[in-house]
């Protein structure tokens, strides 16, 4: 992989086909992976100009301020992008839980080799 | 977003229109962001068989196994997945870094609000 991309001291995100770039987000305090989501532009300067957590949603085709219905914001501590620009990193300070279902995040199940899921602890 | 994907225990991914699913890679030791990848149908069973991470390039439309050039592999500790399936979190040993730039995370670039990006040390 060879890219100016990776070098340069300029935020220049390569969106995808659908405008978007990957959007992982880390609790600041603990580290912890809390959600993945994607922003467009407009998102990241939302997120940017307020700093408060705004993504796009694929499956509404809207723009979202997470929390606005939840009360669960997620208050941006800092933002990086990785070496290709495809994809960001928000490292956050959560007003709650981060994930629909109530748990602080949203992987909280493990994959067996069977196909198997096991829920595992909220802190684990 | 309702969805029987949050609270089965059935192993179910929901690929996207490639065929592909997101995928987190984070030092289990650690915890850190590592690098964030693509992953088919084949990239998880061949990472759950050999306990090799393998990914989809979408640049490149191949397969390929992390570190089979470079050395760096990512040998897997745990797979989990979130709560909608389109997203897999891998905790990983990495044996070297997991950057092509040779830095342990690609995310080494913080984004400053003027556009600016700053390269953080490799420990941050």
């Amino acid at each position: 992989m060879t890219d100016i991309r990776d070098s340069i001291d300029r935020f220049d995100p390569r969106f995808d086909a659908s405008g978007l770039v990957t959007a992982i987000v880390t609790d600041a305090g603990s580290g912890v992976l809390l959600m993945v989501a994607h922003m467009n532009a407009e998102a990241i300067r939302l997120t940017q100009e307020t700093g408060q957590a705004h993504f796009w949603s694929r499956s509404r085709q809207a723009l979202w301020r997470k929390g606005e219905t939840s009360g669960n914001g997620l208050t941006m501590v800092e933002m990086r992008v990785d070496c290709d620009q495809d994809a960001l990193l928000l490292r956050v300070t959560p007003a709650g839980p981060a994930c629909h279902t109530g748990r602080r995040s949203c992987f909280y199940r493990r994959v067996e080799a069977d196909g198997r899921l096991i829920f595992l602890d909220d802190d684990a």
